[in-house]
């Protein structure tokens, strides 16, 4: 395969099997990947990561940018390089915690300018600035730089972002024409929650010739169902044969239906933001390792699970690494969190290729409806 | 071997090269002891520890009494199997922590009755206790209780205070004596800082028949010359065909200069302590990692170490987890903190057998003398 190409083994309804082949390697799909904010997946080593069989995994374009820095990356050899991990790395533009920052940014048709969370210390974002730091960081996949509207945006304001978001979109495939190099770049789709907005958007964002398509402002404050309606609506808007991304979603059950509507690749911070509050995910559903239930079960967090966590240990022991506040417990409850959530994307793959994904889907539904 | 058995392989002068023989394995002496106060080794799990080398590790009696309790652990299998370490543990007595919570302790022949420090719950140990608890830990090596008392405290009472200690240590071995199990006793000789008050204190506890003995009350806050000289002063008092253990101490340099004395183990709260304020040990002297001049710094840690951190990651990589307050921080800096601590005392052992202890000595004088 040569790097950018994506295939598709098998489909079961809209579901898809594939593989996305990058300059650090292939990527079978669906794909889960777990969120390293600013250099390390939070509690994690390369060594965890393999262990929890991530095969890709997610930088923060702002907080590298901020800290430590993306020129300095370069000089380090790129982030690869730098946090030791040899595999696929996909980079956000930035722009998400950007928009985050309400009331500390200025929007003008040339980019964002913000003041840092650490600092204060005021920094602008280009379409062409954000390619800059994607490179010199060194990810396998960019995403162009968006404008994420809040829930309750209204018509006007929501349409002309989403045209904003397509000039700086063209801007961005600008920037890196294909040839420029390995890395792949993804367009995003926006639109907020009017239905005809995010078709107008699909069909500016797909226009433009990039690696992959990615559904962006979900998961922002919106009720549960008119998230699942608004993916299930864009989804099949974005070209078939181009990876679909489903940008910081979700639950384990909203990946599942992000597949079933025929989404490719997820990331979220739940897992690892979960594990140190102590909810860990498990087959049977989710268990909340505080709980004196747990005090002395001397059985493994989830017996269907092979995380070095579960190989080793009892809930017994998480439990009282958990209440007595020692570190190993964010390694060890992140460990297996991460390896819950890449694990349901890879069992998922197996079950599309087996032909039996709804199956699947549905027994997931039981224990993780909600 | 038979467990308990101690042989001193070489000596060069007073120092000596041993192994210990213990129920979990035998230990190779000089030897650091990691501090796992409460049931890990701050930040790492045993695969981490593996990497550091560490032979023995030493838990708090006090700590684990409190959460999660002694009981709860002996239903557990013990420590070993709750902890999923399978190498050797030293467990102390609780004494020297009851003794840190000064105005929340009460003193009297029967024992000392002290208040959680967790929870204000008022608790009693005894010698038999603290053994009990020992039992129920299933620790390697168990401490008995002792008085350790504060650096000015005046002559009298640390003459009758020794005393005290001297009748704890007899109530300790007849509630566990030799043929009633694998867990070895080490007896702990006090006498603050009276040397004469040492003397007899080695002498009424090396009456006692112990499988080691231990010199508590030292690091309690005293000049460091006071230390190292009464230190000199009472290794010689323990007998020589027993290990030698030297509690709670110390810098890389009092270690040495323990190991000069006759001490073959130690153990400390300073690398993981230190670890996670970013003070971490080199064969060339400390490093602060949250200096500006590691920024760009893409060299390991400590190009003479082999630990996990200094094997994959650059100081640059280090300081900017260190600066980002990243949890995988605590991980990496302990990991190689606590191996430069257990390595320190390997190669100091490989310079007795070969009759270079001195000159090795010698040469961390110049790197770590103060």
């Amino acid at each position: 395969m040569r790097i950018g190409e994506f295939s598709i083994l098998k489909s079961d309804d809209r579901a898809r099997a594939g593989v996305l082949k990058t300059a650090h390697g292939e990527v079978p799909t669906p794909v889960f990947m777990p969120v390293g904010t600013v250099g390390s997946v939070k509690s994690l080593g390369p060594d965890d990561l393999q262990d929890t069989k991530a095969g890709i995994i997610l930088g923060n374009t702002y907080h590298l940018y901020l800290r430590p820095g993306d020129e300095l990356l370069k000089r380090r050899g790129g982030l690869h390089e730098f946090m030791r991990w040899n595999g696929p790395i996909l980079t956000d533009s930035g722009g998400f915690q950007v928009f985050s920052l309400a009331g500390l940014r200025k929007l003008t048709e040339d980019g964002v300018e913000f003041a840092s969370h650490i600092n204060g210390s005021r920094h602008f974002f280009s379409p062409e600035k954000v390619v800059r730091i994607q490179e010199n960081i060194g990810s396998d996949i960019m995403m162009v730089l968006d404008e994420c509207v809040a829930y309750e945006q209204d018509y006007e304001y929501t349409r002309k972002s989403l045209e904003l978001t397509t000039r700086w979109a063209t801007r961005c495939r600008e920037a890196y024409p294909r040839d420029r190099g390995d890395q792949l770049m993804f367009g995003i789709v926006q639109g907020g929650f009017y239905p005809d907005l995010r078709r107008e958007s699909a069909e500016q964002i797909t226009d433009i010739d990039f690696e992959g398509y990615a559904i962006g402002g979900l998961s922002v404050g919106e009720p549960k169902q008119e998230m699942l309606e608004l993916m299930r609506y864009t989804a099949p808007l974005l070209p078939a044969e181009k990876p679909r991304y489903l940008m910081g979603v979700g639950k384990p059950l909203d990946i599942l239906e992000g597949i079933a509507a025929g989404i490719d690749m997820f990331d979220c911070v739940l897992p690892t933001r979960n594990a140190r509050n102590g909810t860990l995910y498990t087959s049977r559903g989710k268990v909340n390792i505080k709980r004196a239930e747990y005090r002395e079960d001397d059985r493994p967090l989830d017996p269907e699970c092979d995380c070095y966590a579960c190989r080793n240990f009892s809930r017994a022991y998480l439990r009282h690494l958990y209440v007595s506040r020692e570190l190993l417990s964010y390694r060890l409850n992140s460990l297996h969190n991460v390896h819950f959530f890449v694990n349901l994307a890879a069992k998922a793959r197996r079950a599309i290729v087996e032909g039996r994904f709804f199956s699947f889907l549905s027994s997931y539904r039981d224990i993780y409806g909600e």
